[in-house]
């Protein structure tokens, strides 16, 4: 196997709520869209996809039952190469209908980053370190 | 913002069990390894990470509290480009200590795909469509 993520499917309570966040509110290009239980996005340049599909449809299809509560243990990344991109990005995220899950704030380590939440709860990292721009997986 | 995930930062109970099980299991090579606290894994040739960091510490950078159970609302794709190869990766992943929660099976729709689940509980839908071989996204 290899170091690969074909795709993220999140479950979501509202694919059409959670669509209009990601395609209006952010901004990004649908790639499919099926009758309201199936709406992705191409993410990375192609190598790889942000689908969107009903909470219930997604624990189903593994065989699991749908209950879940709490932190759900995964952060993703947004990394920018300026301090001043955060704050921008944050206010983005706000403005599409997130929610400011921590303001922007300096990190011991010398680093500055703030979290957003989807609709749904799915928590975004956004971060600038020293390191960034030299990181070939900087968004920005 | 761009349609861009710079990385996926798991919350583990354990970090060296999910490093092996990443590392040694699946072959994955090891990007950082910073004294147990952060493992990280490059994805999809470098645009992207894959990072393991104790479950808590996950919670706490985002300012959040750690309880969290049952269903997570999300899963990860790896898309391969034969039905053999479905059943080959579901096979490594069982024999580097991941559980096998849905064995493969034929879907409605006409594709081929089982789950299994990393020692922490995260799926990973291992599949094949018909469009696969299309697909960019597609793992291998």
């Amino acid at each position: 196997m290899k170091p690969h993520v074909s795709g993220i499917t999140l479950g979501v309570k509202d694919v059409n709520r959670a669509k209009q966040f990601y395609n209006k509110g952010l901004g990004w290009p649908i790639q499919q869209d099926y009758q309201g239980q199936w709406v992705s996005f191409s993410l990375n340049n192609g190598s790889s996809t942000l689908g969107l599909r009903p909470w219930d449809v997604v624990a189903g299809d593994a065989g699991l039952a749908p209950d879940g509560s709490g932190f759900r243990g995964i952060t993703f990344s947004y990394d920018v190469r300026s301090k001043d991109r955060v704050d921008a990005v944050l206010a983005e995220a706000k403005r599409a209908g997130g929610t400011i899950a921590k303001p922007a704030q300096d990190a011991a380590w010398g680093g500055y980053f703030g979290y957003f939440t989807d609709p749904d709860g799915y928590l975004w990292k956004v971060g600038w370190a020293p390191a960034t721009t030299e990181q070939p997986s900087a968004a920005e």
